[in-house]
């Protein structure tokens, strides 16, 4: 068969993590390089799974009352610089617009990096009185961070997300806020993503340019590195305060909201590969799976397999989002390119399948195999989808469970980054000293401060004075 | 009541069209301004308007056998000038990026104002046979065309929009793709906005740089002047020779595959604004309408009103997307406060229509009044919807017939262009110096050369020549 595609095998996981990432982007056509250093293009299926992940966020931010708006891609260079410490913690990153069309700006823009001024700039025009509080609002789009190296959804140069930003009357309010939108984010991840994350809050060292606090969630990778899922910063009133935003309050005084914003982008996509993905290829969680269930005919040339097929295609797409593989390349061809893709289910019906009234239905997660009565297909298929999900949160779980580690000296956590990549679980004076120490010895960072404390010892891990807090470590993408 | 706001008047529309518009964007809180010139912002509502229109297009997009893409949103400069035609037409308007961080880039990277180059270089790394056509993408995504003169939604230096891009195998197909897209959107305008348009193909003159045919929908605004709504573009095989984009046919030769794009914008709002708005506001249609029934409550302070409001937005909400406004303004200001936001419908339920097992319901077309036994609600509001629906439609159909005139000679045309404000039909030759002569004699272009054909004579308006064709001529936004 000339025709006949092969498809082919992609580096092992365990022999070159990064190799085999790579080989997954491109394999499952999630995502292409283009010309332009650092930006990538989002291909039909990569996209496909980036719509579903909008699609449920942006449901659960529209049920807890945000409102969705489109600020402008440009920053003045003058409105970037009002908040200090923004300023110096985004603009060695950023892309300059100088010149629109054949004449000199006489202000350069900047490309947003993030939005937080544009926000703070239209807030100053719009909230007055207590009663224009709250404003919850987000956008979805590109922003663009000038990386010096980039890959695929993980970092790029140009990637693509959600900002929420809101102002509030109090700082109860946008704390809560803060918290809320921290637990949609790890709720997705569970729910959907099927990747458990650790919550908690970053150290000074490692917050946003701007904000009082901020909070992450982190994901394990297969490999044992960390990755940060999605933030969500608390800013007090500090850029209300460089932005002159001000509100009359219920007792008619002049005061300062209290603001917050939070993101999550592209990079989930990452994480989904990084978190399920195997020598095969791609495992999609089905929730966001743009094909949950693919039906491969097996020797379709004989009579009636296909029209069983596209039968049985009519019959799963009420509970599922279903495609019949119809082309002539032959089951085991369709199998492989089917397990790169990730689909969660495989549905194999074949002449005999047919005369004992029953189909075969295969997990990509564990490949376990369930022969399934025709009857029974649409309680069978949402039933197994939960399996499959279920099974791929409790992987991650159990991998994250084995790749976390405690140490109680300096010693020890040098020992463990050097051999075992994962989480290591710390005592820390809260000193940035100790912080710095730590990465430049054991080249590791601080993930966070966990919400759920542990004690583990009194005394800080680097420099044995008495410690403040338990902070997970380790090497992150 | 030192809480009431009062809902200013606007300028009205017959005194002054340009002001009434911008007060409008503003009162009716679709957009605000940004310190980027020619910026906006899409405020909440407004953005909510686009989102509807984003999801209807975006099913039909879908149900044609279309998938969404991202593409970077740079172009460096040497890509954007491959194609010759193209790049003449873009180039003298574009933003250009030339540093990224402190570091000056080795090559200016332009912001898309459009992204035919960025889809031609994907499609050269991904087509190679036949079998990898047709390619059928598009992107939501914003673009920037460096604009001397902006309005808000009308022409913006950014500006919101989908792109569709495709290659084919063969010419036909492509044309037909072309053609399907243009029927998309005249259909999306007629059915969800309630805007009648004229298709036809665009001129050589105001085709679209680097096209070999241009097709066009052009709607009349309520001041007689014409908006161009949405194009579709015929390549031919231009961009694919200059792009080096080739596939191995069924016979097993090399070919250049046939490409098409289109795309409709954020444009779409301001038609509906200057279709159907009047002098007390925005009048949106119902499809997408974000709120398409607002219930007032009358003397809600009376036992069990603002209950049975309540209970009237659960049954409403089962056909509609409805509110309830039980802020304590008044009945007078909520009416009014409907009417600029252009609420197709408004619900007044107050003690006497409770005890009457009934309701008042307000068309915000035309202010008609019908009362409606509360047990037919669930079926009335339906009705009402497609009557305001119908209406609008009807109203701007009627528009457009009173506003379109015919000339057969030059004099003729000259006046009604002078005095009477719409489309002019008239018969041209297909010479580019008789249309630059009616911009400059009579102040109109070509808006289009209708598919539906009439025979006004057989002479050019304006050279005496025989004439080729019949062309609608007009000033445009």
């Amino acid at each position: 068969m000339a025709k006949q595609k092969m498809v082919e095998a992609i580096t092992s996981r365990d022999v070159d993590f990064a190799q085999w990432y790579t080989d997954i982007v491109k394999k499952a056509e999630l995502a292409d390089y283009s010309s332009v250093k650092g930006c990538m293009v989002v291909r039909p299926y990569g996209y496909a799974i980036w719509e579903n992940i909008q699609r449920i966020m942006d449901a659960k931010f529209k049920e807890t009352g945000h409102e969705n708006v489109a600020m402008p891609m440009f920053i003045p260079e003058s409105l970037l610089q009002k908040e200090k410490d923004h300023v110096e913690g985004f603009a060695p990153e950023v892309a300059w617009v100088t010149h629109g069309g054949s004449e000199k700006l006489s202000e350069r823009l900047c490309v947003r990096p993030t939005s937080e001024t544009l926000f703070c700039e239209h807030f100053a025009s719009i909230i007055h009185s207590y009663r224009d509080l709250p404003k919850l609002y987000n956008q979805w789009c590109s922003v663009v961070r000038w990386e010096k190296t980039t890959r695929p959804f993980l970092r790029t140069t140009e990637f693509w997300w959600q900002e929420g930003h809101t102002m509030h009357e109090t700082e109860e309010e946008a704390r809560e806020e803060t918290l809320r939108m921290l637990n949609i984010y790890a709720d997705v991840c569970a729910q959907a993503l099927a990747i458990p994350v650790l919550k908690g809050q970053k150290t000074e060292k490692e917050k946003f340019a701007g904000a009082q606090a901020t909070y992450t969630i982190e994901a394990l990778m297969h490999d044992g590195k960390a990755l940060q899922s999605g933030t969500s910063h608390f800013f007090g009133d500090g850029f209300a305060r460089a932005f002159d935003i001000t509100y009359t309050d219920r007792e008619n005084q002049v005061r300062y909201p209290f603001q917050t914003s939070w993101g999550a982008s592209t990079r989930l996509i990452g994480a989904i590969i990084m978190s399920h993905g195997d020598d095969n290829g791609l495992v999609l969680p089905p929730a966001v799976a743009p094909i949950q269930v693919v039906i491969v005919p097996i020797a379709q040339h004989k009579e009636g397999v296909l029209d069983k097929a596209r039968e049985l295609e009519q019959r799963v797409k009420a509970v599922a989002r279903v495609k019949v593989d119809d082309s002539d390349n032959t089951p085991g061809w369709k199998f492989a390119e089917y397990e790169m893709k990730g689909v969660p289910l495989r549905l194999e019906i074949g002449p005999k399948d047919i005369e004992q009234g029953q189909c075969v239905l295969v997990r990509r997660d564990n490949r376990e195999k369930a022969v399934v009565p025709l009857e029974e297909l649409e309680q069978r298929v949402p039933e197994l989808l939960q399996q499959v999900h279920d099974g791929m949160y409790a992987a991650a779980l159990e991998n994250q469970r084995e790749k976390t580690y405690a140490a109680l000296t300096m010693e020890e956590l040098v020992g463990i980054a050097e051999s075992k990549p994962g989480y290591i679980k710390a005592m820390w004076c809260g000193d940035r000293a100790c912080e710095e120490k730590l990465k430049e010895e054991a080249g590791v960072s601080s993930r966070c401060i966990p919400f759920e404390q542990e004690h583990l010892g009194d005394t800080c891990v680097c420099c044995g004075k008495p410690a403040k807090a338990l902070v997970y470590w380790g090497k992150a993408y």
